[in-house]
C-alpha cells in the first residue's frame, strides 16, 4: 500500500519540482541526487519508496501542473526531457489538486479540508497521508485566547470568518485539518502551522506526528555549517550581514513586510543558537523578478582571533531554491510517514536537520542536527521500541 | 612545576606570536581568544596553565625575538602595546632559543639537539618538555630503507652526514631528538616530523605522545567545516577549486615546488576523505610577497543537486596566518603534555581538529573531529584511566 | 600667500585624515598616493600648492584635533607615527575651528559665519578660502519657494528661525554664508548645499564656483567605472544590486531614514546615466557600527550576452572611507581656488570625476569625466582664456 | 553582393556560436544583444549587413555543425530552439567548411588553402572574403630567420615540411594564406598570426587589413576597465592576482604549458600598460573540465591609498566565453570588410578595443580604445578619406 503526500501550494514552484522529481525517478529518468533519505544512513529504515508515494493536494491557484512545470523548465529550474516525459502521469496527479475550500466559518472549512483528505486517501487506497506545508509564507498572526487550548480553539473556530478576524492563519487552519483527518503535518515554512499549543495538544491526542519548520536549503544551511566552526575555534564572531536576493513567488512574497520578518526571524536563530551569542549584523531579503527561483545570498563574517587580530570570511550562495527544497519535501514526507507507523506522535523534534527553525528543543549546528537524525533514523529500524526514535 | 615548549623554528612569526601572546595572556595584556583549550569544555581537565608555560627553541636565524616582534607589530600580526610592553620577558625566553646544533653525523646532531632539551629541562626545573616543530616547511624525503626500523635507523644515523645524503630530513630528525630526550613531540607543519616507522616505534618504547602533522588553520580548517554539508544533504561536488595567496616566510618557501606539493598533498586529502570521491579542481598556493603574513584564499565549489541543477558556493577567507597558528600551538602543547602526564605513548589520533592531514585513524569532518576532542578532553580528566583518552 | 580650506565638520573622520595628511606630506611623513591633483595630468596648472594649504573649519562637536586623530589611528584608519608627530600643528589648526555660529535667524547665523571666514582670511593672511562640507549627510529638505529666487531667500531667510521651519537645510546655509564672504565652495556630501537656484545665482552675481555633490569614494566609484563597459559591449544588465556595509559616524547617520535615502538616489544615477535604463536590484545602506571607517560593499550584476546567455560578475570592495575621501576634498579645494583664481564662478560642472552626483550636464561614466578633467586642467594652465576650462 | 566570413577552426565552440547567432538573428530567432557594431554609434557607417554574411572555413574535426549546435545547446551555451530551428541552414554552411590542406610543403598548403578562399568567394558571389582565425592556441613558435623579410619567407616556405620544422606555426599560414589569396585578416587567438614582419609587409604589399590579436571577453576585459581607474585616482595597486577555471576545449588546450604561457603573456600586459607598472600577483588558468565553456575567474585586487592605507576589491566574473567570443568574431568581420573597402591595409590598431594583446601602438584602457574605435567609426562614413579611418 501507498503513502499519500498531500501538498499545500501544491501548484507552487516547490511542490511540482517535488512531484516531477519523484515521477521522474520513478521512471528511471533523474538519480537521486538531493535526497537525504537515499544515504546509506536509512538503508534498512522502513521508509515508503519514492516510487511509493502518491500527490494530490491544495491550491488556490488554477494553473495546470503540466503547464506549471513546463514554466519551470523554461526557466531552467527543471530539465526539459523528463517534463515533457512525464506530461500523461503530470495530467494525472492534477486530477488530485483541488481548490482551497471556504465555508461559512473556519470549522466547516477545516472539515471539508479533511474531508478532501479523507477522500483522497480512499480513492488511491493510501495507508496514510501526510500532508505538507509548502504554500507561501504568511505574516506573523495576531494572538489569540484561543491558540493556547484545544477546547477553546474548536469553540472560537464555529464562528470563526475565513478571512478578516481568522482564529487561525492558513497554515494553522491547514495542520487543524490534517489532524482531524489523522494525517501527519510537516510545516515547510516559516509560517505559524502547527507551531500552537492547541494544536500540539491536538496531534498527541489525535496520535499523529509533525515537523517543522521552514526547510532550510541555502544561506542558513550554510550559516548552520560555518557558525560552529567559529565556536569551536574559540574566535569571537564580531559581525555577521547576510543578503539574500531573489525572486519567483516566494520572492515576491517576501518582498511584503510581514513575510520578510517573519522569514529574517527564523534565519537568524541560527546565530544565537550556535555562537552562544548574536553578533552585529542583519539578514536582508530582498525580491529581485528577474532571478526567478534562483537565489544568490552573499554573507560577510568578521571575526577576531588571537591577540585580537581581525580576520574575514564571506561566501557567495547561487542555489536553485526548488531543486533544494524538493528533494527536502519528499524525505520529510517519507520520514514522517515511518515516524507515525512507528507510533509517533506530537513534535518530531529529530528533523531539525531540514529546518531552519527546528522545533524545540533542538540543536542548531548541522552537525548535531545530524547526529539527531542518525538516531532518529536508527530508531525506526525493525526492532526498535516506539519510544526509542530520539531524545524525547 | 611547569611546562616547557621547546619551538623549532623558535624565531619563526608563529613561534613568536605563540610566545608573545602566551606572555600577554600572563600579564593580562590580551584576552584567550582562539585558544581551543579555554572553551568551558575543558573545564576540570588538568591541563598545564598557560601562565605555567617556559618556552625554548632551535632556530638558525638570528634575529632576537624582540625585534621579530616588532617586525610582526609593524605589519599588523601581533599588537603594538603588548609587544612594547613585554620586550624584557622576550629577552628572557632569547637566552633560552639556541643555534641548531651541527655535528659530524645525524647520531651526534640529535644527542646534542636532546642534551640542550635537557639542560633546557633542568635550567627551569621543568615537569617536562613538549617539542613543537614550527619550522619551514620541507620538501618529501627520499625514501630510505632504515624509515622502516628503530634499529636500522640507528644505525643508519651513525654515519649519516647532516645535509647531502641525510637520513632523516630535519623535521623527522627533531622528533628523534625530542624522543631521544623524552620528550612529547607535535608537528605542527606537513614536514615528516614523527611519521615514520621506526619514530612510530621510538616514541611508544620510550613512553612519550606526538601529534600532527600540519596545523589547520585558514582554507582547509573551512573545507573541512563545509565539505561535510555537501555529504550530509546528498548533494554532488562536481568541482573544488582553491587558491591560497600568501606572503611570509612560509609563502617564499611554499613558492619552492617541493614544499609547495608537499602543502598541497596535505591540503588535499579533507575533500576525499569527506566526500568519499574526489570532485575536480587544483589547490593552488601562490607567493604573493606584499601579502606578509596574511592570506588570502577563494575557493569555489560547483554542485549538482535534485534532478541535475548545477549550483555553486564560493568563499573568501582573509585571515592572518600566524595569529590563526599560534593559539594552537599553545592548545597543542598543553594537551600533549596532558597526555604524557596521563600516560599516554605513540600517536595522538584524538588531536585530528588541529590538523589539515591527521595521524590515521580519524575522521576528516571538523563536526566528527570536535567530538572526537570532547571525548579526549574527558579522558583526561581526574578519574579517567590511561587508555579511556580514545578510541586506540 | 597661501589658500585657506573651511571644512565644515572639521571635526569628522574625513577632515581630520585631509589635515593629518596635508600636514604630513608637507613634513615629508607620507607621500602623495591617491591626490589626484598630484598626478602628472596636472604639471604646470597653478594650483595651491599642498603645503600652502591652511586649515579651519566649523563643527558641532568639541573633541579635540588630537584626539580625533589619535582615535582615528587607533582604528588604523590613520598611521599612528605621523600622529604622534604632528600633534603640535593639529593643536594650533584646533584654534581655528569654531563652533558653529547659532542666531535669532538665518539670515543673522549666516552672517556670523561668513565674519569667521572673513576672519580666518585676515587671521592668516590667505589670498582666498575655499567651504568644503564634509559634515553628515541630511536628509532632503522640504521644498520652499524662496529656493527658486535669490530675493525670496533673502527676504525668507530674516525671520527663518535656526531649527525646526528653517528655510535653509544647513548645508544650503553653509553654501549661502560662504557666497556671502565670496568664498567657492564644494560640497563633498549628497545633502542640498549649493544645489538651490537661488543659492547657483547668488555664486554666479558674487562670481565665487561652486563643486559637488557627494564624493565618489567606494562602490559608485567601481560602478561608475564597470558599467559603462556593459554598454560599450552592446551587453544587457538585467540586475545590479549592491549592499554596503559601513560603521562609523557616516554609517550611524546613514542607518537614519532620510539621510539614507539621500544618499540612495545619489547612488543611483550612475546606472541609468551610463545604461541608458534602470536595471532590476536595490541599493542597500546598512549600518554595521563595529566596521567603523572600514567600508565593504557587494555589488552582484547579472547581464544577457549574445542569444540570450545569462552571465554575471559580483565584486566585493573593502576600502576605508576616509583616507579615500581626504585626498579628494584636498584635490577638491585646490581645483576650486584655481578656478577662482581663473576667474570662473557658477557650477564646475568639469569636476564630475569627483562626485556621486555630479552637477548637470555631465557624463557620469568614469572616463569621459576624466577626459572632461583634463580638458579643464588644460583650461587652467597659463595662457588660456577663463571660458576654455570646460564644454560651458 | 555579400561578404564571406572564412573561419579557421570552424566546428569550434566559437566559430559555430557565431554562425548560428548569425542565422538566428536573420531569422528573428534571437536580437542583437553582444554585437557591438549593432550600437548606435554606428549609424550610418557602411558595414555589411549581419544578413549578409556568408560562412565557411577550415577544420581539422570532422563534426557535423548541426551536431556540434546540438551539444552545445544541451550544453546551455546555445539556446534549443534556434538550434533545432536552424538544422537544415547550419547543413548548407556544413558544405563550405572543408578539411585543412596538407601538402608536402608550407608553400604548397598555403597556396591550397588559397585556392578555397577562392574558390568560396567565386561559388557564392562575394564582394570578399574575411578570413577569421579561431582555432586553439598555439604555443610560442620557435623564431625563424625567414619571419623578418617577405623575401626570405616566400623561399623558405617552399621546402618547410608541414608538422616538425615547419617554418610558419599553423596561425601564420593561415594568415600567409589569406594575403595570397587578397582577403582580410583577423586574429582571434593569441597564437602568432599576422604578427611577424614578413607577414605585415605582404599585407601592406597586397592591400589587405589585419587585425588581432586575442579576442577580448572575459576577466582581461574588466581589468582593462578597472585598472584605470585606479590610475586616474592615484591608487597605487600593490598586488593583481587572478585564477581563470575553464573547461571546453579551449580550457583542455590551455592546460598545456605552451599555449598556457601565451595566454598568461597576452593577459598580462593590459596592467603593465594601463597601470605604468607591473604589480605583484600572477594570472593561473586552470582547467576544470567541468565547467564546459562557462568561465569563472577571480581576481583580487589589493592597492594601497592616503596615508598607506590598504585596502581591496576582488571580482569574480562567471562568463559564457562563446557567447561573448562569437559576437565580436562578427564584428570584427564586419569591421574589417569596411576598412578592406575603404581601402585600408596592414594593421587595423585602431580595432584595440577587441583584443587583449591589442597590435601596437594602442591604448590598453578600454574607454581609450571605445573612444579610438568611434573615430575608426567615423573615418568609415560616407565623405571620409580613406586615410582618416585612424591615428597612423
Amino acid at each position: 500500500m501507498t503513502t499519500g503526500v498531500w501538498l499545500v501550494g501544491c501548484r507552487g514552484s516547490v511542490a511540482v519540482t517535488a512531484i516531477v522529481g519523484a515521477l521522474a525517478i520513478r521512471a528511471g529518468l533523474a538519480d537521486r541526487t538531493g535526497c537525504v533519505t537515499e544515504l546509506p544512513l536509512f538503508a534498512g529504515v522502513p521508509l515508503p519508496a519514492l516510487a511509493d508515494l502518491t500527490f494530490g493536494g491544495h491550491d488556490v491557484a488554477a494553473v495546470s501542473l503540466v503547464k506549471k512545470a513546463q514554466a519551470l523548465a523554461d526557466e531552467g529550474v527543471l530539465p526539459g526531457g523528463p517534463v515533457r516525459a512525464l506530461e500523461e502521469e503530470l495530467a494525472a496527479v492534477d486530477r488530485d489538486v483541488l481548490p482551497l475550500p471556504s465555508a461559512r466559518d473556519q470549522a466547516e472549512t477545516a472539515a471539508l479540508m479533511a474531508s478532501d483528505l479523507a477522500a483522497f486517501r480512499k480513492r488511491h487506497g493510501l495507508r496514510r497521508v501526510v500532508v505538507v506545508n509548502v504554500a507561501t509564507t504568511e505574516p506573523a498572526p495576531a494572538p489569540h485566547p484561543a491558540h493556547a487550548r484545544l477546547d477553546l480553539l474548536e469553540e472560537a473556530l464555529r464562528g470563526s470568518r475565513p478571512d478578516d478576524g481568522a482564529v487561525l492563519p492558513p497554515s494553522s487552519l491547514a495542520a487543524y485539518a490534517a489532524f482531524l483527518a489523522g494525517c501527519p503535518f510537516v510545516d515547510f515554512t516559516p509560517s505559524t502551522g502547527a507551531r500552537l499549543p492547541a494544536l500540539d495538544r491536538m496531534a498527541v491526542r489525535r496520535g499523529v506526528p509533525y515537523a517543522g519548520h521552514d526547510g532550510k536549503t541555502g544561506e542558513t544551511l550554510v550559516k548552520s555549517m560555518l557558525a560552529p566552526m567559529f565556536a569551536m575555534r574559540n574566535l569571537r564572531v564580531r559581525t555577521w550581514s547576510g543578503i539574500n536576493l531573489l525572486g519567483g513567488g516566494d520572492g515576491a512574497n517576501l518582498a511584503q513586510p510581514g513575510p520578510n520578518a517573519a522569514k529574517a526571524a527564523s534565519k537568524g536563530k541560527v546565530l544565537r543558537e550556535t555562537l552562544g551569542y548574536v553578533p552585529q549584523g542583519e539578514v536582508r531579503i530582498d525580491y529581485l523578478e528577474d532571478a526567478g527561483d534562483f537565489k544568490t545570498a552573499w554573507d560577510l563574517v568578521t571575526f577576531e582571533g588571537f591577540l585580537g587580530r581581525r580576520m574575514r570570511l564571506d561566501f557567495t550562495w547561487h542555489g536553485c531554491d526548488s531543486a533544494l527544497a524538493a528533494p527536502l519535501v519528499l524525505d520529510l514526507a517519507r520520514l514522517t510517514a515511518a515516524a507515525h507507523e512507528h507510533g509517533r506522535s506530537g513534535p518530531l523534534t529529530e528533523l531539525a536537520f531540514f529546518f531552519k527553525d527546528p522545533l524545540e528543543p533542538a540543536p542548531h549546528a548541522l552537525a548535531d542536527q545530524w547526529n539527531l537524525l542518525c538516531g532518529f533514523a536508527g530508531g525506526l529500524r525493525p526492532g526498535s521500541g516506539p519510544d526509542s526514535g530520539g531524545p524525547r
